[in-house]
């Protein structure tokens, strides 16, 4: 009995990945600002309206590979970004105006950031397997700045940040 | 007017965090074995099997972590792995029997391993800055189990496994 289904391969999972991000990069880009006004400290805040203008360049770029594969840019609902988001929205909740508001701000940007690496790191593989250049280079441009978010991030939170979490608001 | 909301501090996050982690330990270890059959290779399916056993450990690392706290080990909610894991059996629906399957299986084991590695990132920074020197050492040895397992997912990728995606099934 022959199986009806149809087959699918590395070009359909790359087209679902690239609309997954698109998604992703549109939610992220609604959360920054709320992300920004719950933080306690300016160097926060600035760190999530600096990231917003990165992510609004990222979103372009996805709309470029979009036009690379003459399809139209679409996003589709993306669970885990869904998911991650929600618990930086439980974070807002919990510790807003606490002591240990912006270290819980910097966790949850660092959960949604290496979401991204993984997803950039296999779109870049896959778009290379393609034989699709110009593509890697747009997704790896975005890579590399979300490698850095990461780590800045990372700096943020050992810099001050942490600390001040262990001390009682005034 | 006084505030009467109780301050949150570094501890109360550390403790929020490992819930976090630990509810999503036990749902990815509930989940590797379905990941596990839905490979179209041996090759695949063999690294999710090896990753359960390594997942396992962590989940005793982290009971002892809670131990070192004097807190029962318990777990939270974790919307992000539950989004996460939704992507993965939504990948087993659309591509099981596909020439893609393995490809999408990987990517999706590298978003979980991904946000892993920034939950136990950020532990990490906190049980150092909270002086706890025992769960620094147990954390970082999950941290660098889950970069390991990374890297291997991304060696099976690029050493065949987004190859044998561009091919049509016979």
């Amino acid at each position: 009995m022959p199986s009806t289904k149809k087959d699918k391969n590395l070009e359909d999972l790359f087209l679902d990945g690239l609309k997954d991000i698109y998604y992703a990069e549109k939610k992220i880009a609604k959360a920054l600002p709320k992300m920004a006004r719950a933080a306690g400290s300016d160097e926060v805040s600035a760190a999530f309206d600096k990231h917003l203008g990165e992510t609004e360049g990222q979103i372009d770029r996805l709309e470029k590979v979009f036009e690379l594969l003459g399809k139209p840019a679409r996003g589709k609902t993306c669970p885990a970004i869904d998911g991650i988001l929600e618990e930086g929205s439980e974070i807002i909740e919990e510790y807003m105006g606490t002591s240990a508001i912006d270290a819980g701000l910097v966790a949850a940007a660092q959960a949604v950031e290496h979401y991204e690496i993984a997803r950039y790191g296999t779109l870049c593989a896959w778009a290379e397997q393609l034989g699709m250049a110009k593509a890697v280079s747009l997704l790896k441009a975005t890579l590399a700045e979300e490698e850095k978010t990461d780590e800045a991030l990372s700096s943020l939170g050992q810099g001050g940040v942490n600390e001040r979490a262990m001390l009682a608001a005034a």
